[in-house]
């Protein structure tokens, strides 16, 4: 017999009763029911309850063990009373009497407990994070994470791709953020970063003629604190096809997510419509490029309305360039007191507030329109915006002017907090949209023109575009995936021409030099034979997050960073000793 | 139709005749057959013949096209005449006439041809990899590696094993060679370093209650130059079991490594005997740690005939403590031109000679001993050492003496080599052994005592083998997988003891506050329940190169860094900004 266990603590039940067994484990819990020992004895695999009264010789040994001592245990496998049979548990059937144990591992008092699974400060979570992972909860969540990602390699290989590894010590990706830097001892003065995606590698492959590329590849930005990011690190599914084009990408992804959604969302609804939402649509109807459509709320322009209208602030607000008025509507959101709630909630995200009108019956039983907009607009339009948002006694409509990206993104999140307050949202379900269409360029708040997502997408009209167009109407081959208010993915039809790359950047300002200096590599590649191409890249810990229906991403990672970027159980980032300062020819300055 | 192909470069067969098509791919190659085009249009999948006469309204076009050119074809499926069948080509039944084209993405004049795979320097190799990686046999290389890494997950999943990942982001890990580091911006002053292995994170996974873990892990070690290894980075299949001993290891490893094998070794024959040979058997017999059974040869010490004998070189030499004399039997080594050429090698090799006795056929018929050693010994000596070794008329065998540890390496490459230049080494085909029983500690140049190996490994003997055995006798539950002469795997039953791990390190001349500081995270987790556990790590880049019968680790890696650990493509490492030594509060001191 193995000196360990003949069973896993999860495998054990009534066909077994009577054998000889050996099991190890965890000591879970100890109860002591008047001189018989109930153990639950733990494992990767479950738990099997042990029992031993004072005629067992294991019981002396027993009886002294402190929680999370790993023990071996020598017993006989016994059917429960049917009374106490426990349908919860695969073992619940059956109870070993043990007649002999070992301690494998002692335990000191505990920082953290295990059994029972008590909120505990995320520092002491984080320092004893060996302690934390033996709670089922974490320790499902990450099992979950493993089984996602075995799941999405399985379902690209099936389609067809292959996974690359692709460099982790390289140059700079020039993705926008802020890279991680490695000094370089043989160099000394020169430094290798940390790729914050595998962008110019990904390209490279498909430039090197392999069509259909995959990794879940880790990518390493260095973060300011945010609770919901990793402020080291984080993994995406990375894609990249040729000879493809934007649909193609999503009749790629689509099977992908979905199945995998489907596989791992614990029943709930996944929806099958996918549908394609130009970016400027998102932002009118959602207020957001990442809606959320299990809400059913869509906003709707209705300046027309107020236009000239008695409501000055907005009439005269509409007489300057690029104003509109929108309108949130709010079915069964017809209270002043809801209405209310909403204003202030506009309030508190910097707005000056938020207009509504609310719809009620009147006393000689018609619908009313009430609240101030309505009184000051007059029956007439108030009945056309009605009709027009399609709403009736009981519901509400909130309305924001001004330039559409001034109040865009609370008008967003006002949408998000009236649908939950008002029950609109069906929030146990999944539901996936693209957003494609996305402006290749924004004018910054200096006025200058600049890339407004990822440099390297090829502009829908491609270079007789970028020639002849005003830069800030110039569509990128662009897309994200939103669920549920997240950006799951994003991605892109590739720039894979030099003339048009050089173009593009010009418009953005930035020289030929430059370019070839940032993006030598893939430049100099581009020359050569360069495939049409594109993919995109997917959120793991974002996915394993909705899947797991968690909040913090320190929840669905094994060895997290805290939030000041620090590994508390392994005492990272620490002081270099001198003689790894003088091989790298560093110094580190006095603190500012 | 797709706007870039109905059908990839490998998939066309007769079955498609007269059908309207169309592909893209890279222009392979371009023959102008008096007026006829023909043009091997390559992508991913494969090969297609297209051609074009005069007649073709894409013919113009077509003659213009440099190699490398990435095109896309509109034609119709042709059936080749029988006499032009390439039986080799899966496409080669048929060619397709082209009747339009689109130059998707122009060509430069090569720096590197890709049809024909010429020799080119390294350099312009790395430098423009992405055409490099075009050619056929590097394609196949990075295939088959993907397709590895793709089987060892299926195999390791399908033996009950999880994949996690560990931060790349971290504290050292003190496996003894140098570290990357990478300076912390938000704790300034402070590193972190990249991982060596993830040795405590796996072993902290099993603290945690995770039962079998696997992951393809990438491994950082600063290293110098060296040919057959990469300066910066490599990947290994890590693995961590609990609740197992050493042969447990050996069960599961043994399927997966050897199902690789006979997966992907290209029809050569896997050895299923994996012998366990101590060290101290291995390095007798093999003269190394790693020996490559496939050569038959086997050393034995043959001290005895020499002791006292005429032969005062070794007679003297085995007056002190500690020496030996061991022969390499050389079957059908029996000339003195051989021997004489094996000689030569150990003195190449640093030793003063190796001396040999061979056996021939005498005058009279019967077997008679040649060489100086014979000589000198007299013939009964001799004949003791023929009989012992089981040599005969043809043979040879070669004599080293002194301390084995001054002359075991020599011993083993001279059997490498004897193998070889007498045809006895069968190359084609795939031997392992399990090494074993290493020793715990060595004793220094300096005269002190350090871990041989992995200070992590439980000693033989436990607690009490350290308190009461000399160090230098301590065996380690610590093995390797030798295979071919490479050592594929490493790996070793861990201490789980805090207890026998600080006293471990105390014979290493380590303190108890040292190894709490070093080692701080695991010692701490050990305190809590560490159940036993052990495991090992293979070397991916190993296995593809022996699978690829490639000697180069270059040639099985995307994109390898030279050996001065430049990435030359990329252009890696670089001069960082001002404004990135700002934030990391560092400066560069001038060269030395």
């Amino acid at each position: 017999m193995s000196a360990y266990r003949s069973h896993t603590c999860g495998q054990l039940t009534a066909a077994n009763a009577g054998t000889e067994v050996r099991l190890s484990g965890w000591v879970h819990r100890v109860r002591d029911h008047g001189g018989v020992l109930f153990i639950d004895l733990r494992d990767h695999y479950g738990i099997t309850q042990v029992i031993a009264d004072s005629d067992s010789p294991a019981f002396a040994a027993l009886e002294k063990l402190r929680a999370e001592t790993v023990i071996r245990i020598d017993g006989k496998v016994k059917l429960r009373d049917a009374s106490l049979v426990n349908a919860k548990l695969p073992t619940g059937e059956i109870e070993v009497y043990a007649t002999a144990t070992e301690v494998l591992g002692p335990s000191d008092d505990l920082p953290l407990p295990v059994f029972g699974e008590q909120d505990y400060p995320e520092e002491t979570r984080l320092t004893y994070r060996f302690l934390d992972l033996r709670r089922e909860s974490l320790h499902n969540n990450i099992m979950l994470r493993s089984k996602v990602v075995r799941s999405i390699r399985n379902r690209m290989w099936d389609q067809g791709f292959t996974e690359f590894q692709t460099p982790i010590i390289t140059a700079s990706s020039p993705e926008g953020a802020r890279d991680f830097l490695v000094p370089s001892r043989l160099h000394p003065g020169k430094f290798y970063a940390l790729p914050q995606a595998p962008q110019q590698f990904k390209q490279l492959i498909m430039v090197a003629g392999f069509d259909k590329y995959f990794q879940i590849a880790p990518c390493f930005r260095d973060e300011d604190p945010r609770a919901d990011r990793s402020p080291t690190d984080f993994y995406q599914l990375d894609l990249e096809m040729s000879f493809i084009e934007q649909e193609d990408v999503f009749a790629t992804v689509q099977p992908v997510i979905q199945g995998l959604f489907e596989e791992f969302g614990g029943g709930r609804p996944v929806d099958t419509n996918w549908p394609r939402i130009p970016y400027a649509e998102s932002m009118l109807k959602y207020g957001s490029d990442k809606p959320d459509l299990r809400n059913p709320i869509e906003m709707q322009v209705v300046s027309d309305h107020f236009r000239g209208s008695g409501f000055g602030i907005f009439a005269k607000l509409l007489e300057q360039d690029g104003t509109e008025v929108r309108a949130i509507p709010a079915p069964t959101g017809g209270s002043r007191k809801f209405a209310d709630r909403m204003n202030a909630f506009a309030q508190q995200q910097g707005l000056p507030g938020m207009g509504y009108i609310f719809w009620r019956k009147a006393e000689d039983g018609s619908t009313e329109a009430a609240g101030p907009i309505a009184k000051a607009l007059g029956h007439e339009p108030t009945e056309a915006i009605r009709l027009q948002l399609g709403l009736g006694e009981g519901d509400a409509a909130f309305f924001l002017g001004g330039k559409p990206e001034t109040f865009e993104a609370v008008a967003g999140r006002a949408r998000t907090e009236i649908g939950r307050e008002l029950g609109l949202t069906d929030e146990n379900q999944f539901k996936f949209a693209w957003i494609v269409d996305f402006p290749m360029y924004e004018k910054g708040d200096d006025g200058k023109i600049d890339f407004s997502h990822n440099p390297f997408s090829m502009p829908q009209g491609g270079l007789e575009a970028l020639n002849a167009q005003d830069p800030l109407t110039i569509k990128g081959y662009q897309y994200d995936l939103a669920c549920n208010g997240y950006e799951l993915i994003s991605g892109a039809i590739r720039n894979h021409s030099p003339e048009i790359m050089f173009k593009a950047f010009e418009l953005a300002g930035y020289g030929h030099d430059e370019v070839e200096k940032r993006f030598g590599g893939m430049v100099k590649a581009f020359r050569y034979g360069a495939p049409p191409h594109g993919g995109c890249a997917a959120g793991i810990d974002r996915i394993v997050m909705l899947l797991a229906d968690e909040q913090n991403i320190r929840e669905v990672i094994m060895f997290p960073m805290n939030q000041r970027a620090e590994d508390l159980m392994m005492g990272a980032p620490s002081e270099p000793t001198n003689e790894q300062m003088r091989e790298l020819r560093l110094r580190a300055l006095p603190k500012e």
